[in-house]
């Protein structure tokens, strides 16, 4: 029997590649994701199509709400920054959301040690991280050390190890390691403010980085984009 | 204007405690509790009313569906074990919610950083603490630390410090301090299995513990028993 990983999958470029990568060690997965008060299910949609693509034993799709904090672009009706260059782009960006993957790893923590399972998987990013402090090895390193005394498992010597595969890769390293797997980034969704039919905008941070990493990798980028752009 | 906190409230004796303490020490009080799947919503009712008696600025309380991890007493139908001492049982027991602290933590950093607050108070005890991992002091340490490189306010230098005053005291050393405050234990809850009319079985180990703290500590015990126990 193989190993059992949680998943953290948010239908997006990163965690369906993070998926692939543990998919490819040979882990059994076991996928989660968030609806959290975004302004569009068309993540959550890309994470169950991403889900079905790795092949998880299951894929647990939890409600939080973590629009009751208010305070971030992706939760509120604040503007979603446009048509600048993240990476030139200082500090930390409007669309941060408190505590998101802290409350995210969490989660995972409780399922892992209901599932008996000692491996968690995580999308993050440092190269092209637009600027989340929740994204740095050394955040990484805090969490899965914290993890390791709140748990039972923790307490019987069962190492819990949480694995994030890309914080070294830039988006071009990413985009070439997941389409060497097979990874079809077509079922994927980057974009923070896309149109009704789920179309990205192409000119919010994470279209931008997207698209500069298909370019970089050459890949083709099967991206689609609102109103004839790209 | 006094520093704010964010205030962990269950509605048991501990985090009451915990709540006096901080509001001594100055602090203005942001209450959150979790409605978590639990079998009766006599916590919530008592988090409430010690919410006001602390007189909490603001009181939040979040929906969490721990239930879909099922694995506990507290969130399943397993019984709860009853009759036993639990200063001499082994292990962790069936109570035991897998990240359950973790996950309450991780909301409360949220709530702290939208509130521009760097004080977070959690009422976990590690003497009476009937053998949760995720109350002990080396959990705490590591959660602060991991909450710091988590959080933008962390990045800039504001440190947010988790205290858990109540780590190393007896029960009775807690209910001691608590009365010198002026809190009213009455509107308490502590017991995992009470009747329909919130009263307290009197023979689940937070019951036994409980009432020994009252003994000891020489304070007459508040506690409405079903069925004219005590």
């Amino acid at each position: 029997m193989p190993d059992k990983a949680v998943l953290l999958l948010s239908g997006g470029l990163d965690s369906a590649t993070c998926g692939a990568i543990a998919k490819n060690r040979g882990f059994a997965l076991y996928a989660m994701s968030f609806r959290y008060g975004q302004r569009h299910a068309v993540e959550v949609d890309a994470a169950r199509r991403a889900a079905g693509f790795l092949g998880a034993i299951e894929h647990r799709i939890v409600d939080i709400d973590l629009r009751s904090f208010g305070h971030s672009a992706l939760t509120t009706d604040a503007p979603v920054p446009k048509g600048r260059d993240p990476s030139v782009a200082s500090g930390i960006p409007a669309t941060y959301v408190p505590a998101r993957n802290t409350i995210f790893l969490s989660y995972a923590v409780g399922w892992a040690e209901v599932l008996d399972c000692r491996d968690i998987f995580i999308g993050v990013n440092a190269v092209d991280y637009s600027g989340y402090p929740d994204c740095r090895p050394e955040y990484i390193d805090a969490f899965e050390r914290m993890a390791n005394l709140a748990t039972r498992a923790g307490v019987e010597g069962k190492k819990l190890t949480l694995h994030a595969p890309l914080i070294g890769m830039t988006k071009a390293e990413i985009i070439r390691a997941g389409s060497a797997l097979g990874l079809d980034y077509g079922t994927t969704h980057s974009c923070y403010d896309p149109d009704g039919e789920g179309r990205a905008c192409g000119a919010c941070d994470s279209c931008v980085i997207r698209r500069r990493g298909f370019l970089e990798a050459g890949v083709p980028d099967p991206t689609k984009y609102a109103e004839g752009r790209q």
